[in-house]
């Protein structure tokens, strides 16, 4: 359940900076992915609010690029808002019927905010240096493509010459690759959420057949953001699978050196 | 585990096209998101191969965008190899002191075999009109660019004309999308390999601060290809933590609609 609302990183931060493992059954995470379907109907169960909840705390547990945390989830479950979304899902049926669709939104231009968040909420005592030279000098720079991506060509040409002699950091160096970087870490937290939601019994499909125009409109996202999926959530309906799940041959995908 | 590599998907579809729901502990879930943590260090223990492969089906059982898997993982544990990778890595202490390291790429370019490997590999018997259609037809306009992106900006402005009567589906309308494309579903597979990691009692931490020039030409990429990460993987070290986690207060990122 997602704590208590206005309380810092800091306060949220778990007492023992390094907790003992506990032991998991790992059968049990196999059920989660193994059951886990793209579901195209589903019930009129609504998804309870705590179960809602608890599927979003675990998602932004995902690991994500120097904690910038470039996501953002538009829930929505207004019937008339969901509506016009599933309208611009196309009408599609995994739209229609879900009870709660969530926009997963990936952002480019909060870092800036985010960096200065991470050195305000540091959740020990004492600020290392390396983590104060990171977010208030390493990542402006690195972040920061300057208009026109121009500061980006600038890095990358430096890291060409500099990369000759000895390895260095690339990128990202375009609005691009920020794109790309910010997707990442939004898909990251977007697998966990479906996870999640499977772990609570309920089921998921995420959506890129959308109308991505019709879709920023109605949900109110930002300029620099991206939606990376719609995602429909909700109870599998006894017909919401519609063929045999398969993968090709896993050594077509695994290069081993 | 891998199952007999040589099969077809079709052989490895699970019989039951609906197969019954499993029930699942949450809290079993919820220990391997929680106790997941972005490792530094690891202790000399390797990952026994039979994991690995766990870890990797599990992976590979992500949802992806529209089956056409377009994920590659380089595993890497031949020393020699793994220390020019960690090299490559910048020497960060994770990448020099994992048993394990996998370059997680994503491919642009691989869509068009993979629709027609999704006709030849349809697991049902009869395989439905729309897919049929779907990736012979609709694909093949869907994610080709065209030579220098033309055939992406004449689809955007046909989406556009049209898009003002109807919901249209939008995009990728360009490389730099194909490149958000796969880089999205690539990371989806890499969030099951880090957590399926953690639910075996192992650890790992998705590394972007590398040299990417480097780490393609050591991996062998094809330049269609993208290193999204470099993940290290192996037992976590007592001293692998360096500070607690922390996440941002949930309400800046969640918009209810």
């Amino acid at each position: 359940m997602l704590k208590n609302e206005s309380s810092t990183a800091r306060d949220r931060a778990l007492d023992d900076p390094r907790p003992a493992l506990p032991p998991i059954d790992v059968e049990e995470f196999r059920k989660v992915v193994r059951s886990r379907r793209s579901i195209r109907r589903f019930t009129d169960e609504e998804v309870p609010g705590r179960i809602l909840d608890d599927c979003l705390e675990l998602a932004m547990l995902a690991p994500n690029s120097s904690n910038l945390q470039p996501w953002e989830f538009y829930v929505v479950s207004t019937p008339a808002i969901k509506q016009r979304l599933a309208e611009a899902c196309l009408g599609q049926n995994a739209a229609r019927t879900a009870p709660v669709l969530i926009g997963i939104v990936a952002r480019t231009n909060t870092w800036r905010a985010n960096s200065q968040r991470n050195l305000d909420e540091w959740p020990e005592e004492k600020r290392p240096g390396i983590v104060e030279k990171y977010y208030s000098r390493i990542a402006p720079l690195h972040y920061n493509q300057g208009p026109l991506g121009l500061f980006g060509l600038a890095k990358k040409a430096a890291g060409l010459a500099v990369g000759l002699r000895r390895p260095v950091p690339r990128g990202p160096y375009s609005p691009c690759e920020m794109k790309v970087w910010a997707a990442k870490s939004t898909a990251l937290a977007a697998e966990n959420l479906m996870l999640a939601a499977r772990a609570h019994g309920f089921d998921s499909c995420p959506m890129e057949g959308f109308d991505d125009h019709r879709v920023r409109k109605i949900l109110g996202v930002p300029r620099d953001g991206i939606v990376i999926m719609v995602l429909a959530l909700g109870r599998r309906a006894e017909n919401g699978v519609y063929n045999r799940q398969y993968r090709f041959a896993p050594e077509d995908f695994i290069r081993r050196l």
